[in-house]
């Protein structure tokens, strides 16, 4: 299996996805990555690596990069020699399985599908997620479509519960939820109001209603669905409040000679939990409607966020989840009438 | 000072909000309730107070209530004679100076724009919070305007600025941003491009561009503007995330005996932390654009939030919050072209 990885994304660049990279091809014996990107800043990191993990891994020059604020669309129409363009394109001509970027979440939608291509029947992509909560949590959308149609999140929630039953196996019947501002039936917009009438009439999902934001870590819902926006701010949400957690408690620790010593005796332990909760571990979220392996790693993603991003665009090959979801979707689109070709 | 607060409402009712009310009256002496609700439910609290507390609370006798499942502005409408709308009445006619209330979101913003009325120039109220992060953050709106028009994202802007600067006095110049997914200008949707480009323009206003939910916990901006959607979005974000850290640390720490014995040593610095970081400490919004001291407090507040959330109403009050906010607004609101007559 090859996955395409773009060498120039995030705010690290090469110094970041090289080594993530080599990591990647460490841990994953099967693996080969083709590294795309400017080969003289490329070769230094490659040289680091033991032999084995460098023959597997191929450089494809290019000197072209999207950059985080253009316009996408247009980013990815007019640089056709980017390297984030060129990965996708290896996966549209079946060069690669699967390709990773951790370039503007904008961009990547874009030419998954401008290059890549949608799925039959999906409108516009959703950013999957899987969070590392009491139980795992699928969310989707973590940001490619910023605004929805109910079209769109009754996509999205089709191709979550297909993705967490088929693919994760993590349940036969995931509990399909509506992110919302309450529990109550009174409670959503316009918007989710339609979503919620049109998901109760689809029989393939186990609807569970609304969830509201505070009860997804306690793992209410298996499969959250939401709009790019509000997918964006609860993650992002997350991420600064164990980042500030994790500042306070330093703090605390230090205010104390006994503190210091508890957190010395604890120290093994608020290590692992550390880990539990660092979204290094899951840095990466697939593309789900396209019509390939796209995974987007977190922009400010370091090299051990970059390999989890490779295991992701990894296991979404290995496990078929692309012809579960082609041969699921198009099955449901038909019998619930979501497809695009049905509204 | 008379703060009128709703005895009936939020998940815990009388049991909450009586305890709370009396604990309120005890920590500032200069504090009258009236307690609106149930005689016969409200009573046996009220019995178990000093005489000194018990002599400044006043019950106010009803027995209907507004159903957290109501649609709001028909509860509103219809029960006349509910604690929630009572205690608004008694602002309106001047008997009381604030008034708080545990209940429905949705009831306690149809409430406070149906019968406290809203301020002169001011088109949707927003539900403004103090996060307690590293630095202060007022956050606005933590969920009455569901979804926003530009200008709403505007007048909260002024209000939220307003409030920092004169009411908390937190610092002469609010850094304002604006909620979006990302910190570049290609982010955002219509709304918030829109509201963007208005603030750009207002002179009042120290506005910082967009910040990212993820920045918020580290007080990257004074000010938060939303809308009430991605408002409640981020706080129940909050508010489940440290739920969630705190059963990952107590299950760590009984994990083994050397864990166990750090964390006895740690207990007292993490007791403080724990607090630091408690919803039931920060319980208490205000809504912003109404003509009174209108508080909200978390459904499921318990009697520290309660007292808190008082407290929030009582300091709106000694503040002249409201006086601040109607001046100097009606001023911004003219010079800006902001106000909803200028449309």
């Amino acid at each position: 299996m090859i996955i395409a990885v773009d060498a120039m994304g995030g705010d690290h660049g090469a110094s970041a996805v090289c080594p993530g990279a080599i990591e990647a091809c460490r841990t994953n014996p099967g693996l080969e990555i083709a590294l795309i990107g400017d080969k003289a800043v490329i070769a230094p990191y490659l040289d680091k690596a033991d032999a084995g993990v460098q023959r597997r891994i191929t450089v494809v020059h290019t000197d072209e990069m999207v950059d985080p604020d253009e316009p996408p669309t247009k980013a990815i129409r007019s640089k056709k020699h980017s390297s984030m363009r060129m990965a996708m394109e290896m996966v549209r001509s079946g060069e690669a399985q699967g390709c990773v970027s951790s370039g503007s979440t904008g961009a990547i939608v874009a030419g998954g599908v401008l290059v890549v291509g949608r799925l039959k029947g999906i409108e516009r992509p959703g950013l999957g997620i899987l969070l590392p909560t009491k139980k795992p949590v699928f969310l989707l959308d973590a940001g490619a479509t910023v605004r929805c149609k109910p079209l769109n999140l009754v996509q999205f929630a089709l191709m979550g519960s297909i993705y967490m039953k088929d693919v994760e196996k993590l349940t036969p019947t995931p509990r399909v939820c509506l992110l919302s501002n309450g529990s109550e039936e009174i409670k959503g917009d316009d918007v989710i109001v339609e979503a919620r009438e049109r998901l109760r009439q689809t029989d393939a999902i186990n609807f569970g209603g609304y969830v509201e934001a505070n009860r997804v870590p306690q793992g209410d819902a298996d499969v959250v669905v939401c709009d790019g926006f509000s997918g964006n701010v609860m993650l992002k949400s997350f991420e600064g409040l164990i980042k500030f957690c994790k500042g306070l408690v330093m703090d605390t620790i230090h205010e104390s000679l006994l503190a210091k010593a508890g957190a010395a005796l604890l120290y093994p332990s608020m290590k692992k939990l550390a880990a539990r909760v660092d979204y290094n571990k899951y840095g990466g979220s697939a593309l789900m409607g396209v019509n390939g392996a796209v995974v987007k790693a977190h922009g400010r993603s370091k090299a051990p966020a970059i390999a989890n991003a490779i295991g992701v665009a990894a296991g979404f090959v290995e496990r078929g989840a692309l012809e579960r979801i082609k041969t699921d979707i198009a099955e449901e689109l038909v019998r619930s009438g979501s497809g695009t070709t049905l509204r």
